[in-house]
């Protein structure tokens, strides 16, 4: 069947890209994705498939094919939505939507992932167990998708679970892999510091809260250079003090804001204590009132060994013209909330290369100008089906 | 003609209390005292003095009575200008401007020394030198139009100069007075911070505007608490850190800005001196650009010790029923732009109580409900009448 | 009885010039004074007085003088104890302590106020109220005589108490005084803060006290800075950073030491909240262990305005050629344990002119060099004489 | 000539140990290290090799064994010295030099070496090249023995250079391997601040180097959580405040000394420019001097990618029952002067399990109960024989 699936893929290549090109152009924001979802369910109407829509907070989709014997039980992800950008390629299916853009590849992620799920269901009956394709909705916006399809139950009986991204940093044929923990977590907070306000020339009747906003930017530094095992990987930073006012008049209440990024979720407990005691002792070192939101957003996303070096392993031993090298790749400090199905379910995500021919430096993921070559919707669907082969053992 | 000056001044007060209640009613802001100084000019009109307009930066007016017999040159000054403040008092003088308010006293100030610079030109061939009667516009806003007259040379020949400022602490007949240096001097700073943006999960591309300033909040606190000299008098208030950003990019560039107060100008070039180097510190420290406005408005107020015994003497010497203490003040917080006569001139500025009768606490100057007891320009008008009497050795 | 009085001082000045020397040649240290007070009960030996010794916590002794007539009570302190200073004056009535000196003047306190009692004492009769001649130990060495005096009760009856310091800034005749608060208080503290120690490559298992410790230092500036009416006086130094260890290996514990002025019992209570606040701060903050150890010294002194203002009268009256001028004294920012009497009795603490003849600026107390124009023993005398009559009310 | 090499070490196995326990029991110092190098010398003398003695800035010996043929030349490095630890542990051959110890392994390390370089002597007709036996002095303590032996010259022709260290993590058989950046590179430095003395009353007068100093530890953090990558490794450590004084005077000198650590050539840089414009700013800020000592100890250990990997298939390859199996390691915060060969030679410095048998967890190195599992000798000769014989092609 592997051989089988490989040829069908490559003969529908050409349908990938269409289906690519149209969501390009149609591109939708998280939570908002209407017509795309509608989209991919006209695509499976028909089919011999169960589908169950509006899965999770949104407009997630997961289409199950069961396969012709019984066994363990997979899932594909592909997530779907847009960015609020405005697109600054020349591309002839240039972004329709003035200001949302699809700048992160999700276009290419479902392109490939219906024709591989379609190829999968005509092959269902030599398929010894269940493949649940995981169309999900708003992945660039906390809270996104993930963390409500995997609430909702729907996935309760994966055994296992895959997805993709692709990434312009390699050229096609390159895949992309990283064992444990491989793409960050990260928390927003917001810290009000609430003192008194009075005149600058009677501080003692003030509290002013500028100076203990300081105290507290000056103290959070230690949490990454003392607090923080240096082998790990943390960061806070503090990206707005809103602490405008009058030259002359000493303020009574700042706002700050922060992101913290963390590679594994000991590091994320971590953080999240000390910044907790910085605040407290803000409080009681100056008198003044904090009020702190700390927010973790997704958490660090983490391959499961065994299902990462079996991965890597199928992958290695495919023989594929198309299949140029599979590579370790470092750790990155983006998040995904493909992490929320890895907390449960044991998983692995890996990146598909797909750097524009003939560019030597591509534009990054997000970036006004981002694109990517088509041919690695190829890569992508041929890969993947070759990971949901070698779980079930199908040659 | 001491008591003979005494006498008119009493048969006028109602003419003082007129004249106030006509300021009251038409205020002006600073710089914009158009009509104000046409009021002043046509009191002026038809009498035997000189009288220059348009002194200095604005609308400043210097009448120069000429006494009988040769001598000194003084100067008696009183400020005229109002407030952007929106009045809530219930008198029937209430502002007819809108948003603009006499909650300074100025308007008294300049009823007073209109009645007693009438009754100097009637008295003048009996004193012995000359008396410039200096109306100043713009008090209230830096630049001021203090430093201005004074550079415009007019006041070149002054051999002193005196004023007064109705202060609602006391009851009326109380006369506040001290020795040295007694207001506030105050300074303006603005301090630009630049660094460079970044995203905030890659600080090493980034220099952190928000924590450089941090550090220079945390770092200027110790001009005060380490540099001064305990028993002067100096602040140092960062009123605004304008660092607003987004939670997730290191700020490239902070705007901070700050009042310092002091007493006298040995803190002043202190303070000047530390903030300049905390500055260049920082820009050391951090590899940030430091911008630093650094603009010194009023100076500290200092009265001639020579000139204010004098004064003091003459005051207590008065055995006069409206003139009930001559006491010490403290030194205050703010600040006065006779200041920049005071430089240059050896002078006095003193305070005369005008807490409106029947009230436990007025309400300070500044305030939309500050208010006067009328009868306190009386005593205004007598004891300055009285210094100049005391200047010139008249009795 | 005043005109007398003086008269009996005049006689009896080399007599307290040599009472003076002895002591200077004799000088014992705080609490350590046996042969001083001795030679002070020696001296009182068959005068028709009360003598009480040992009084608090020392040497103290109260020698009562009962007048002939009834009334108020009062008390003359001067203190006896010297300094541990190697002496480095050419006198030839040299310490032959070596080590110690009377480098503080007490010696000529003692001096001048035996003779004086000794006058009072036959004057007695004259004396409408009783005068307890407080002959103290161990001012120079916190918790000092004063306390312990004042806590025995033994003073308890007194109306008033007046006392003087020697002071070489100005020259003999001369008499300072200051109204109100004059003389600094202080507290010494100590903070030790435990964190965990570890190797220099794992901070992530320490806890950096070194860096708590800074956070404390550079925290505790926003006190004088921020906290502190800036028309007020105040000091906080951090005298002491001991945190000595190996370059390589995080320090687990520092002990910082440090010394606080002010000039109000306000500022006193205000700066021992404050850092109170600071230190559990740092202990919330940075997870560490803060043990405050925070011991006020001497109290500011405190000179009752009503019985100062009467002093400074009956002096300006005197009309005394050794009497040359009675002028007010700035603050000083050095204590005195006078300031235990002030807090419960009103009091008067007053400052005499002893700069040596010939010397533009002399050594100031406290310095190896520090020396006295002995004329000034009898201002001393003459002075404090006056005090007592006035008091009295007698002539 | 493998196969062959293998059975003569296993022979030779006893000859080993009783090579370890002679320098176990004889430990000496870095630097100090004269009767071990007799001893090594000893054991070469009437071998057909050159032996260099007192290489570099010690008892260095350099043993060249020429091969048969020509061909590249390689080092093999072990270190002799030992440490100021008291032993503590029960072996029979416990150091008969008390205070001194081979806590680190450096016996086992020449022990091995000696019997792998007889071997290869005996072999070398069949060695196509030139291998050089590095004994090296002095590792422990820097500046070390690595740096001068390079600087020497005498290792200008090597190819390649070779070393491991025993590591009782592990059990015997395993091997460990990093490539690339493996082992942390380390700096010293002191940094005096040298402001002005006063008295705790008059801060004015002073310049706080307290203040400066808790200013600088404060800021320095901000070199790692804010210059740094957050996937990069550093420590900034400051583990000497040495600031002790008396609580009542400004102190006016303070000395910190710290430790850096690095695991790349780019960070060391890095943190060596911020380290030095911290300080410069503190000059800047504070007025004060500041005279930083920054002394590079060790540099990071970086194994060459190419040679690493040769290293890794040719031990993976072995099939050797001592060898249980080839695993990669993690970075390691230690520091190891076989970074400075590794600078100038590409070359693989790997680890050897040692873990005492029946022991759950091992004391680490440098440790005063630090063991090893002597079987290790074996394991440590056969892998470097194979590492020389995979190196020249030998089979």
């Amino acid at each position: 069947m592997r051989k089988e699936l490989m040829g069908m893929l490559e003969a529908r290549k050409d349908e990938m890209i269409q289906i690519r090109r149209y969501l390009h152009e149609n591109p939708e924001l998280s939570f908002k994705e209407e017509k795309t979802a509608q989209y991919i369910m006209d695509f499976y109407k028909g089919k011999d498939v169960e589908v169950q829509t509006n899965v999770g907070n949104g407009y997630g989709i997961i289409v199950t094919i069961k396969g012709g014997k019984p066994g363990k039980t997979i899932g594909l992800r592909a997530d779907f939505d847009a960015l609020p950008i405005v697109e600054e390629t020349d591309v002839p299916f240039k972004s329709k939507n003035e200001g949302v853009m699809h700048a992160c590849g999700h276009d290419g992620h479902t392109a490939y992932l219906l024709i591989l799920a379609d190829c999968l269901i005509q092959l269902k009956d030599q398929i010894t167990g269940t493949i649940k394709i995981i169309h999900q909705h708003a992945e660039e916006t906390p809270p996104g998708g993930a963390k409500s399809i995997v609430e909702s139950g729907a996935l309760d009986d994966l055994h296992a679970v895959f997805g993709i991204h692709l990434f312009p940093t390699n050229p096609t044929g390159d895949i992309g892999y990283r064992s444990g923990y491989s793409m960050a977590g990260r928390t927003y907070f917001k810290l009000v510091i609430q003192g008194v306000g009075g005149h600058g020339s009677t501080p003692q009747s003030a509290n002013d809260a500028i100076v203990a906003a300081s105290h507290f930017v000056t103290a959070v530094q230690t949490v990454i250079s003392r607090r923080l095992n240096p082998f790990d990987v943390g960061v806070v930073t503090i990206g707005s003090f809103d602490g405008k006012g009058s030259f002359n008049v000493i303020k009574d209440s700042v706002e700050l804001e922060g992101d913290v990024r963390y590679m594994t979720v000991e590091t994320q407990e971590l953080i999240d204590k000390e910044i907790h005691r910085i605040a407290n002792g803000i409080e009681a070192m100056f008198g003044v009132e904090c009020d702190l939101t700390y927010t973790a957003d997704y958490p660090p996303l983490y391959n499961d060994p065994k299902i990462t070096e079996d991965v890597v392993a199928s992958l290695k031993s495919m023989n594929d013209q198309d299949i140029k090298q599979v590579i370790e790749f470092p750790m990155f400090s983006g998040s995904e909330d493909f992490s929320y199905y890895a907390e449960k379910i044991p998983g692995c995500f890996f990146y598909i290369g797909c750097k524009p021919k003939g560019v030597e430096k591509a534009f990054f993921n997000h970036h006004p100008k981002f694109d990517i070559d088509e041919d690695a919707l190829l890569v992508a669907a041929k890969s993947v089906g070759q990971v949901v082969c070698g779980y079930f053992g199908i040659d």
